[in-house]
């Protein structure tokens, strides 16, 4: 596999970003979470004026094969279905994005259908879904490999062609399954605390949910709980796929936009093969999965929306997007005490 | 005083509209806080496709006889250079309002200094500051009425333009020590819950804050807690004129954006005057001020956004605005899962 490279974000120049950001007119601090995003941004820029260019989403999309044991309220063909939705323009993520002037990219990472070749959709995909890890490993580490090599190709494509903030969304039935059992392995949290309703379960479809994932871990006991391990084991191919395109952003030195429980799941992973990776994330929500809470703090990530969202696609990134714009917008374009001619605090 | 008759929103088109909610290709109820909003503005316009339309922030400034008493970091003179910075775009609220295509009137409501009839600014001054309610009310109650007919009247012309959406932001230094009394007084909690560091107190300028505006209250304390007569002991001309503002923009059936602390504040006189109002207003962000969280839950109101703002000027409001859009449109524009041929859940 590739190796990325992510430097650490210099933050030598952390003290003249945050004197440009006190002297705006205003109160010290008194834009929050704003201005620790503009900071960021600036530092991972290395500069006091960062530019958002090209916004972009990116959305995955894979199928399970823990899908036939009854995880989920919603059929396997609805990720194929939802695909087509996302080419037409009619999902969520198709949505948020249009408003926010934020290209989409789709990818089939391993949906078990045939696209023929569709344009619009990128070809990536890995196989026809996962195996059931319920009885099996989800991939091969080839496989593992192959999709995160796959991602970081997707977004080095990207970053070329000029986009420097990014986000990733995913589309997959079943796939809180496997992000719930990476955070708990990775994150060394009881399993219980990390399974959550997924796209709406019942108090009884929950309950089998829970007891399917304990026997699939106890099925796994004996893997090595290395991030690339467990991804191999319990991930689907959009998962994998993410990590490399997180990977491959951080080591390009752009803005990542990190979504909700599934994005965080891939994030965990590739944190695990290089915590450098933190300094570009911004964490745009807290989704309404449990788990999802616990796994942020777990980052010790502090989110900028709690809006009880849980759609994926990378919709939170996308309805977030604004207020990355409002952070670095304040910090290039409004005034100063000196020159707005304002008195400061005695 | 003009009365201004608020019809209750009709909830008769709830039901549709949630069905139309429902049918988004997307599990139920994942996109949380959006989704109430959606609901909301389409019951307000009484459609299943709601519009946002010249959405607008308006800022009042005026100032306060109290803050020769040093309730304030900041000096009076600070109120008149920051109408002069948001004349010439360089205000947090210009930065904000211009990202998201909102338009902003800037409302002379009482500052202490001569604008000379500056063009693009709107000019009902009630008077050069408030008394000092440590020692007479702060205004008489002509110049509450007065300043409440004239805000109504800013709104009235601004709906007649084609505006259907309606901020309100403020600047007046010492203006968060109106806003806690008020709050105080009408909602019925102790003072020093109430009163926070404003623009940046240290804990002896809170401390002094406190003891001022206690012996401000027991100045006062034979006062009938009405409304009005809270409104003209404490208040400012610029809360005074947004109350006017708020009330005509429920009147008219406009969606009222409501901003921080002291805009809740003048929400809290408006409310006690008719309390339809409040099925108007969208509540945008959380004040990091002390006080606005106790004040948000004795309107029952749920907040958007919790960034740990308190800068003023309507910043939470327009910050906030591109989610208002988005649960209007992804309301419009999102496929149901008849029309992309989505398998719904089983």
């Amino acid at each position: 596999m590739a190796t990325f490279n992510i430097p650490p974000v210099n933050k030598d120049i952390a003290a003249a970003l945050q004197h440009k950001i006190d002297n705006k007119t205003k109160p010290l601090g008194s834009l929050g979470q704003l201005e620790k995003i503009a900071l960021q941004a600036g530092a991972i820029q290395q500069t006091l004026s960062p530019a958002l260019q090209q916004p972009t989403i990116v959305v995955f999309a894979g199928d399970h094969g823990i899908a036939k044991e009854g995880v989920s309220p919603f059929p396997q063909e609805v990720t194929y279905q939802m695909v087509f939705n996302f080419l037409q323009g009619g999902a969520g993520i198709n949505v948020f994005t249009r408003q926010h002037g934020m290209q989409i990219r789709v990818v089939d990472a391993g949906v078990n259908f045939d696209f023929h070749q569709h344009p619009g959709l990128i070809h990536a995909k890995v196989g026809m879904g996962t195996k059931s890890y319920l009885h099996e490993p989800a991939m091969t580490m080839i496989q593992c490999r192959e999709a995160i090599e796959k991602g970081a190709a997707i977004v080095r494509e990207i970053h070329q062609e000029g986009c420097n903030v990014i986000g990733f969304g995913e589309m997959g039935i079943s796939n809180t399954s496997s992000a719930a059992i990476i955070m708990s392995l990775l994150c060394d949290i009881p399993l219980a605390q990390c399974i959550g309703r997924g796209t709406g379960l019942d108090d009884e479809g929950l309950a089998k949910k829970c007891a399917i994932l304990s026997e699939a871990v106890a099925h796994h006991k004996g893997i090595e709980k290395t991030p690339l391990q467990v991804l191999s084991t319990f991930g689907g191919f959009e998962i994998a796929m993410m990590c490399g395109a997180m990977l491959q952003a951080a080591a390009a030195g752009m803005i990542i936009l990190v979504d909700g429980f599934i994005s965080t799941s891939a994030l965990l992973v590739a944190s695990g093969l290089d915590k450098h990776i933190l300094d570009y994330c911004i964490f745009t929500h807290q989704s309404n999965e449990q788990g999802h809470q616990l796994m942020l703090a777990h980052l010790n990530a502090v989110p900028l929306l709690q809006l009880g969202m849980r759609l994926g696609e990378g919709t939170g990134a996308a309805v977030a997007y604004p207020l990355i714009r409002s952070a670095v917008n304040f910090l290039n374009e409004m005034a100063s005490f000196e020159s707005a001619g304002v008195s400061n605090k005695a």
